[in-house]
């Protein structure tokens, strides 16, 4: 089984194009969704008295969602501003609301968990959490700038506690205070992690492991509508596929980066998580394909 | 055969690691030296009275200097700084000196030339001087944010009268005026070029033809000593290795855009032209082949 631990969320998004309010949101509910794809993920997090049945029943549709917890009080609500080439974003509010106090606990029926994925939470509550769970085969950890400037010693112990480190470029940068990714990813290595993907947007991902360096250019997209939840996606998408091959071979974890690639690329195409629930197994599948006659020489 | 024509010059290049100064440089130098293992190509440029021996030799060394002028006066001038990340370049001063006046002819002995390519130069001259030759296969032409800002006319008449435009991400977007670089290689296109080739320094680089991308992550590098010449060693390996294999079809086009990114890896390894003048045709191959292995999955 896959669980995957972290935020569900109102979303408002703002790009040139477009204003989106109170869409579905969330690093964890990208992840799950774009997991679905490859198996049925359980869902850790929380949801508000305002949070609407259709969201819920949007869940429900893809996920397992025992692990999801009905709080008092409001959803967390995130805004934010995207540049005129959608490669910048500017949060405008974030509102904790239910997440403040949330004490995530992990269900008796996820404890068995073999992939476990931690998105983008409190890098001391991912590090607790993680021991709850009895088999773990391949735990996957992400992190963001807000943990990294407010509690990096923390987010160091958690990359040492799990088998792979997913991050941004920019994020790696700021953490390692170094801007060579290379140099970046040895230093994550060095804390004790075995793997390293290094997300890189538009120019795709580097994936490290041991002296081994395996980049994948993203799946080039020429209109790219909204990027919110790419990362989560490929995270997702990652991990999905990994715990569908229930192995953790080098070379599956490379086609695994490239499903995250792939699963990114559907993220940006819609608003919201639109461009990954309107999916079907066989579109991944030729995407994937495409991918694979498009990168060969 | 192949003819390369542009600037031969003197550099002074400034990392926050080292100053060198009088460095043999100019993007013809390096396109001509990266080509030259593949094919032995004719260069086209202008040096001044103050050109030493010693690169004189290295440029006999590597390719044909039947059409390299010495003109009265200075060779022309360059000199940059780099930031600490070695991502950005500030010009400090350019000296064009003997470029100025500099009135290109293409020598009775390269006329037949069918793989022509065109450095940086004044875009009205390249598109000039592509006529001199009179089997042209391929063509290929490169340009730089100074023209794009004082002749984009001609920029885009030069760019409609070669096979192929190989550029910066940055100055592709600036030229252009689009951000996303799949609707910019389209906009190049339609100025009647077949192929593009946008270099995105350590992303790679991105192949167009008709509806055809082709994606290449670059040879990922931990220690960059100095990026100068790295986009023109990928031009001019790109093209060697396209006259060396005297033929165009899309498979050898997209090779050949990998040994630009092989190339360009190369180049950043040592200053000035040193990281590929030491190379060996082996050392080529065999990095090539673990680039291969590199990206497979």
């Amino acid at each position: 089984m896959l669980t995957i631990f972290g935020s569900i969320a109102y979303d408002t998004i703002r790009t040139p194009a477009k204003i989106v309010k109170n869409a579905l949101g969330g690093a964890a509910t990208y992840a799950a969704i774009s997991a679905s794809f490859f198996v049925k993920p359980g869902l850790i997090g929380v949801i508000g008295q305002d949070f609407p049945k259709n969201y819920q029943n949007i869940l429900n549709r893809f996920v397992d969602t025992r692990g999801v917890v009905h709080a008092k009080g409001k959803t967390f609500r995130y805004d934010g501003s995207y540049d005129s080439t959608l490669s910048m974003r500017t949060t405008n509010k974030t509102e904790l609301n239910v997440l403040k106090d949330f004490k995530p606990v992990v269900p008796e029926e996820y404890r068995k968990s073999e992939f476990v994925y931690l998105a983008n939470n409190d890098p001391a509550q991912n590090t607790r959490i993680l021991k709850e769970f009895d088999r773990v085969k391949f735990s996957m950890c992400d992190t963001i700038e807000f943990w990294i400037s407010s509690k990096r010693n923390d987010v160091i112990k958690m990359m040492g506690s799990v088998d792979s480190v997913v991050i941004n470029d920019e994020e790696a940068k700021l953490l390692t205070k170094n801007h060579n990714l290379i140099k970046a990813a040895k230093k994550i290595m060095g804390w004790g992690t075995k793997y390293v993907i290094i997300k890189k947007g538009e120019h795709g991902s580097l994936l490290f492991y041991e002296d081994m360096i395996f980049p994948s250019p993203a799946f080039s997209m020429e209109d790219i509508v909204d990027p919110t939840g790419a990362g989560d996606s490929f995270a997702g998408g990652m991990i999905g596929y990994l715990s569908n091959k229930n192995n953790t071979k080098i070379s599956t974890i490379r086609e695994a980066a490239v499903y995250g690639n792939v699963m990114g690329s559907f993220a940006v195409e819609k608003y919201g998580v639109y461009g990954i629930t309107g999916l079907k197994r066989s579109d991944i599948k030729k995407r994937f394909d495409r991918y694979k006659k498009m990168v060969r020489f």
